[in-house]
């Protein structure tokens, strides 16, 4: 394996935790290799593209270069997208940054402000807050028609023109969409606005390696050549057909496994780094987005999907973990861990203090030793109460462990996708909502809907 | 009914949703009212105190009295504090303050930070961002003794001392505990902090309206007058034996029917406002921490209780909803809908971006408008497909309000325990995991726990 990022399923096994584990005879070799060569096909044949992202280095070239320049102009950068258009970028700012509101410093870099949502007193507090002559916009939008992102780009571009002027306010705006088709794309033409593209084949949910996610950290100083560099060295480890050597096959047949043949119908993924909380959301939609899906390719009804759950370490030992230890056994646990934090403090030896027993036998020791010391317990214990589990290991939270870790997590649905026979590139039960919006809208073509579906009140 | 927050649960019927729905026979009115009777004795005999607390004004008169004097002195409340001392805080400075990182501004109030883990980078980005010199430090642990708190504290604590020495350093820290008992109560009698108290039937996850949550709230500049008094009128439709006047026993019978009788294990809560999303997590250790339950007051092997799973609205639409809508259908849907916002935009009638298709039909439309019709139209999407899902309605989001839902939510809770015949108030399953931490950590009295599950290699 080239990539140093470890996969551990000790834990799932009937050997660790009963019942609820897998055999041996609950994994198939070859319906591993043959979902290894299917995808495949799927990437040589131009319909997925996000295998081909890490080595496209002219891109990452020019986002940099545009970046560089407008980096020192800003001291915000405020992405307008929404799904893959913001969680991606919001997880590479945290993974690196760290977790809002108490980031990082990098020197004379803009922070990222991600604009997701249209609830009226959030856009406003955007607003309240960031100073429109010292912002950036990367309005994101593969299709170039999403709603929640065209209407906060209409708010925030009178916000900069009444502040700017609507000439020196076309050098703040960048858009990222796809590049033949779509309102934005016309919208960006005619302002002259710097864009750049996703390609139509990656889709938004695996977009984060495009300038979706490049773009925006590049502006707020991230090396975007070590997350591809990352992520490069993720493909040769998820094209292996070596088992063994493959840990997001791996992770793809656990997975599998225990939703279809132990009705592990949760994951529960528990981030054992605050830096990693962000990514844990990117991960939520990837996972539920791709595999959350009614028929498989031969048309027949499946109800596929395991329902993805974001939980913290240490932090929800205290809020959730009473329920996976006790609650009913549905669901696994994939622990995310980290070897080596960022920073390392010692809990002080302060005098006063240590004449009591809570105090005591903390006092002196590493931070990162209770830190780790509670992820080993919590899986331990969770072991013991027969709860299937497994991990995901970093050696450290940077550019190109993120930028690897990703692109397995990528492999790894695709895969899975594969097993369970379904299109894990799709989404069509998002649209009838869509529709009936448009409708509730006013929108011309949409009126059935409104009629249909508009008329039952709060 | 006392409190105006509504709920609906029209789409949890068989009338909306089909087979997945409930029948008027999947209720009993009499196993509702004996849910009542059996909490109020609970109540009235000590064994549990949240239903008091609204009816305690003089704790509230002194934190406030308290707070009105720190709250000029610094810039910054910083929480030490994990599970319900975090979660509490951080809903209610969220929802009236707003998401980090833009909040709405609280003239001359400081704003509010939440240490609730320990990862060294985490921590360390606190003491690197913070003014030491303007810094409160409210210390939060009922028991008194939870390690990360206790790791914390000696942190922050050697931080400000340094920075203003060790007399001054008194005044800017404010414990709160047990009334009698732990090593934090200890500390703060020895070291001559102010120090609040946690009543003793009160559970950390019940523990909002103790001064667990109305300390930081009155720093940072909330009414807590305004909250025990929505939680008071909550109270009053609480105890109330008639089902149509009473919203947390019908919830509570909505939800425990959705589960028990059509294997909806999971509850989306599905907050369509961004200022509920941090009381989203608050919820989430409730529900979880209050059902999660091995055994049933019987000592019956029963493994009860649905997985808690915060969504945001809209932005989730664009990541979760295609799971919700076409993956399994064991998952019932909470809407958390609001009335009116904290602040309307209108968007803009930008001349220039009239013409383009996606945009026309927006321009000119309040953004609220917009942001009802989604939440509309993703409920009307969602029974179409079959799943069940209720909403509640706050008309706003302000102290009163909140104060209410917190409360409304807490009986739901402690109802549904009844139903379930569990107990809601205890957290068993957390147990193990804290001994072998401390065998790990090397604390006295547990070496066992080290030995027996300490050696497994990450």
């Amino acid at each position: 394996m080239n990539v140093p990022i470890r996969f551990n399923a000790q834990h799932t096994l009937k050997s660790a935790v009963g019942d609820h584990g897998l055999d041996p005879s609950d994994f198939d070799a070859q319906v591993g290799l043959d979902a290894v060569v299917g995808f495949r096909k799927r990437v040589d044949s131009g319909e997925v593209g996000f295998p081909n992202l890490p080595m496209d280095q002219n891109t990452a070239k020019s986002v940099e270069k545009f970046a560089s320049r407008l980096r020192s102009e800003v001291d915000a950068v405020l992405v307008l997208g929404i799904g893959g258009s913001a969680l991606g970028p919001y997880a590479l700012d945290t993974a690196i940054r760290g977790p809002h509101p108490v980031q990082v410093d990098k020197k004379k870099c803009p922070k990222l402000y991600v604009m997701d949502n249209v609830d009226p007193g959030f856009v406003s507090a955007f607003l309240e807050n960031l100073n429109p002559k010292k912002t950036a916009v990367c309005v994101i939008a593969k299709s170039g028609g999403t709603a929640e992102t065209l209407s906060t780009f209409l708010i925030v571009h009178e916000w900069i023109v009444k502040a700017i002027g609507a000439k020196k306010a076309v050098g703040r705006f960048v858009a990222v969409t796809d590049e033949h088709k779509g309102d934005l794309l016309a919208i960006a033409k005619a302002e002259k606005y710097q864009t750049f593209y996703v390609p139509a084949d990656v889709g938004g949910r695996f977009s984060v390696l495009t300038p979706v996610g490049l773009l925006p950290a590049a502006l707020i100083g991230l090396d975007i050549k070590k997350l591809l560099h990352g992520a490069h060295d993720a493909n040769q480890a998820s094209w292996s057909r070596k088992l063994e050597t493959n840990p997001a096959l791996q992770s793809a047949l656990v997975h599998h496994a225990l939703d279809t043949k132990r009705g592990k119908k949760i994951e529960i993924v528990f981030a054992y780094s605050a830096y990693l909380w962000g990514s844990a959301f990117w991960y939520r939609q990837l996972w539920a987005e791709s595999l959350g899906k009614r028929v498989n390719r031969q048309g027949e009804v499946v109800h596929t999907g395991q329902t993805p759950v974001a939980a913290l370490g240490v932090t929800d030992q205290h809020s959730q973990v009473q329920l996976y230890a006790e609650g009913p056994n549905d669901k696994m646990i994939t622990f995310w861990a980290v070897d080596k934090y960022r920073t390392e403090i010692k809990i002080p030896e302060t005098k006063n203090f240590l004449q009591y027993d809570a105090v005591a036998y903390l006092a002196g020791k590493k931070l990162s030793t209770l830190f780790h010391a509670e992820r080993t317990a919590t899986e331990a214990a969770l072991t013991e109460a027969g709860r299937p589990n497994c991990r995901w290991v970093l050696p450290r939270v940077d550019e190109y462990y993120i930028g690897a870790f990703f692109q397995l997590l990528e492999f790894q649905t695709a895969f899975c996708g594969e097993l369970y026979g379904i299109n894990a590139f799709d989404q069509p039960g998002v649209e009838l909502a869509k529709k009936i919006t448009n409708g509730l809208m006013g929108r011309k073509g949409f009126e059935d809907y409104a009629e249909k579906f508009g008329s039952k009140k709060a």
